[in-house]
């Protein structure tokens, strides 16, 4: 059994590591004072969200050791960068990855050094961290992904971590009813776990700062079992105990619904209490870097030494730098460490898509020019057979237009998924169906990317007039998908496809009521390598 | 006082109209039986949201003419343009802007006539449409366009309908927060009217199918107090009466929670039950036109025929085709209709800001090449500047970055809005702030183009990183600007204006983990008299 002390001596160790990469770039174990020459030049990155991320991590690896469970994470703050790489360091996968970057004291100094340093490694998680599958950069996304990854995986659970700033904005708030589509037995299980640090940049965050109990309301609502958890490792574990056990209910359909944990921290937690005057521990001012002058300012550099001190990492690494056994009681085996899935690798798993031959589905033309044909009603049929080939590896995705796409066909093989209320006047309405329509083409997006990049297919098919409202997620997924080509462990994933109908240059109906063109000229400013566009002929 | 018999014939009229502009061509007022040749060739428009946007018009009417209130109305299901252009039709306002429209027999033949026609009015509400300042469309941004309006027009009620499936959206689904920047005393009241007809195109909706109890969590968790309503005038009236005296109550400060209704309607109710034997009304059948086959299916045309002539249309409109006025006792005088508005076309309101001269900002080069200043610093006091000479009519929104972009001068002279809790640690928090942050990119833009389009300036200051997650709000604006030059009632509004920052190609920091510059792109592929982009002498 591990023990509170042994999670409370590895999220010290992942908390030293993490503060060792925003601000050293030598002495990696305090082993001589700290000097003004060991600190970094131009000191950034992300403190204040760190602690509740490696709080997280270090808990959730005690429950995949005790009940072997399959889990990924996903850090909805993935500007906490240093937490996930702290994290695949201690776990070993690391340094699978990248040999140079050893589990020892030199390895240490590179993984500080190399952190949001030219020619390093990003500050946010990015596919350059292992075990991740969500960028760290434009928030909003992270539940999105989750639920994407947790479908068709009946045996994972996707942790997420949703950061209670990236909690206000609209894609993550809408993102919450994914459960409504969720299959309780094809699918995984998603645990959002919102950190409610209190504080976004500068301001408080809306959801810290409404009444306990509107929050909780809220999280009712939106159909989870809500439970709250202070910092203290002891409530943690004891509500991993009881929220697993709820998991496990449900997955028995002893339970109509599923556990959410809501986390208060102190944000920079475990930091500087106060610097310059000011309090900062549990303040916005530990969002970024508490200690901005340590190179300069030799009170700045004790207040760091001492810092890093009160973690005690004499207790947690021998004199060769290395981990000692204490800290990595609690860390999983091979592929059960959150930091080494496949999962998070998708390209590890990905299968090839099974597709009929298309020239069965060729319209007859007996007379040219004298027939006409909906050429996305052919494409219907072939969906339909895609769906049925496999059945448990490719999902479409819209925001209720399948049918007014004329892909109706799909529906002769398939259902649209859904685990909420069902009415004798539904049509081709059932829990586990392939084709997800939500009034959310953020959803649709995020599911899917989630999906792909954990070695899944799929095609999302969307009014052209209103797929910019995604642009950005568009933009984002492009680039993780050009850094990852460079990265040679990184396997590469299915191709994220779209069918736009409806195009603004043919539309009596709606006409100028709708959006511009221009999402082909958002995706043709990226790579060939990257993106490629098909037109119909006649376009 | 108004019975609900005076609601019922006003609302009968408006629903006749609605039905009217979606077939006919000719026959307005039935005189003679259907014939094919009076139906449109081709059938366009939404029927399924009319019955339940014309519902709430005729009830509002009511409580505009018993208190006098002060009231705009947003329809979020903005593709039921009929009902806003029947709504405007009947308190006369349509034929004000548009005399050719005339409220009798031969503009009732036009305004059928006109509707989504080749020529036309567009299907959807827009500019076009008297009282209004949001474009039906892209949906999910109905409420925070609703806030936008409410800011700083405290005798303002701002009745926003809600769709069920535009409540799924992300920009939605966030906007109920907020309410948590709302000032109880120098801003108007915004009341949420969620419209549960429980389907969007061809599927249920999220929120009609989770249990009631669920659904008034969820709303209690956004801060409201939710009323829920079934379909009868009688329900309605009783908690409209109810809902007006709590928002009252809150004015006052006898109470801290807004109410919010919860409106359940058969999706095209008072429509055709049943077409070719399969359900309609309260199905998701009923979206757009019930009855498709009217010019060349008999039964078809029957059916509509028996459908207009349910609503009595001899009881609503005399021979002349005036609306009686038993119809029109609810319809309230001059600008206090909703279709009549001066905060529904803003430019009516609008007075020019007061600018200090901007030569008093430079900064001082002695020497050149010499010393370095940051602009958006020098920027910040020039908007301290301008934030105190407009108290009433400024607002500058951010996700959050208002500190970070360097504009922090500001706090010089006022605060960031809030209406949460507080601690004594912050700073720059009040309500009445005119400084709006909130980690939602839809939210800042959402108010500011409610702001805007009801009179007033601001400007919205953000990382070019994250700006594309507008790029379709942007586009959809843009075209109602564009929309709104060639309408000459519309009176212009001031400009939306971006101050972008932490330029993708000046990013130490963040770097590549953010996103591309392309919203230039988005952005000047408008026209010159829509859009104007600067950039420094450096870029
Ligand atoms: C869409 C978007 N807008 C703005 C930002 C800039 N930003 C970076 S971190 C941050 C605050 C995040 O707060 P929270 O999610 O609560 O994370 P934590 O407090 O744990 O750092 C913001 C606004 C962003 N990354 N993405
Ligand atoms: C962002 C966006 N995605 C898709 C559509 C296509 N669309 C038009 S109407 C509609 C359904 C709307 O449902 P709801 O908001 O409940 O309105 P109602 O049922 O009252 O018509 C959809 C999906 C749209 N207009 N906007």
């Amino acid at each position: 059994m591990t023990t509170t002390r042994t999670i409370d001596a590895y999220w010290r160790a992942a908390n030293y590591l993490s503060v060792g990469q925003i601000y050293l770039l030598d002495n990696p174990l305090l082993t001589e004072p700290l000097r003004p020459e060991h600190i970094k030049p131009r000191l950034l990155g992300h403190w204040g969200t760190t602690p509740g991320l490696t709080f997280v991590f270090a808990h959730l690896n005690r429950i995949i050791g005790e009940r072997g469970q399959n889990m990924i994470y996903i850090a909805g703050p993935g500007h906490g960068g240093p937490a996930a790489v702290a994290h695949a360091w201690l776990e070993g996968s690391y340094s699978e990855r990248y040999p140079e970057v050893s589990q020892d004291v030199e390895g240490m100094r590179r993984l500080f050094r190399q952190f949001s340093f030219p020619g390093g490694v990003p500050s946010h998680v990015a596919p350059e961290t292992p075990g991740s599958i969500h960028e760290g950069g434009e928030l909003g996304y992270s539940l999105a992904h989750a639920y994407g990854a947790a479908f068709d995986n009946p045996d994972l659970v996707v942790a997420c971590v949703v950061g209670d700033g990236e909690a206000e904005t609209g894609p993550l708030a809408t993102s919450w009813h994914s459960n409504k589509l969720l299959d309780p037995y094809r699918d995984g299980v998603v645990l959002p776990i919102l950190h409610l640090n209190g504080y976004k940049i500068a301001n408080p965050t809306v959801l810290a700062r409404i009444p306990e109990a509107e929050l909780l309301k809220l999280m009712e609502g939106y159909g989870y079992r809500p439970h709250v958890v202070g910092p203290s490792h002891e409530e943690m574990a004891a509500t991993l105990d009881t929220v697993f056990d709820e998991i496990a209910a449900y997955k028995e359909g002893r339970a109509g619904r599923l556990p959410m944990i809501v986390l208060r921290t102190p944000k920079g937690w475990t930091g500087p209490r106060e610097v310059d005057g000011l309090p900062v521990e549990g303040t916005w001012r530990a969002h970024q870097v508490p200690l901005s002058g340590v190179r300069d300012n030799p009170e700045h550099l004790a207040m760091l030494e001492a810092w890093m001190r009160s973690y005690r990492p004499e207790e947690l690494f021998d004199a060769d730098g290395r981990p000692v056994p204490a800290v990595l009681r609690a860390v999983p085996e091979g592929p059960l460490r959150m930091s080494a899935s496949p999962h998070a690798n998708g390209g590890e798993l990905l299968a090839p898509l099974r597709l009929p031959d298309f020239r069965e589905y060729a319209v007859q033309v007996k007379t040219p020019a004298a027939e006409s044909s909906e050429p996305t009603r052919v494409l219907g049929a072939f969906l339909r057979d895609v769906i049925a080939a496999n059945p448990h590896t490719f999902r479409l995705m819209g925001p209720d237009e399948t049918a007014s796409n004329r892909l109706q066909a799909v529906f002769e093989t398939t259902t649209r998924a859904w685990n909420a209320g069902i009415e004798p006047t539904d049509e081709h309405l059932a829990a586990g169906g392939r084709v997800m329509e939500v009034l959310s083409e953020h959803l649709c997006q995020g599911w899917l990317e989630g999906y792909l990049l954990t070695g899944r297919h799929g095609l999302f098919n969307c009014y052209e007039a209103f797929v910019h409202i995604i642009d950005a997620m568009f933009n984002q997924h492009a680039k993780w998908l050009e850094a990852s080509k460079r990265i040679p462990w990184r396997r590469p994933v299915a191709s994220l496809n779209y069918l736009l109908s409806s195009h603004v240059w043919r539309q009596d109906h709606n006409g100028f009521s709708h959006q511009d063109p221009g999402f082909l000229d958002v995706v043709l400013n990226k790579k060939a390598s990257v993106v490629r566009v098909y037109l119909p002929p006649d376009a």
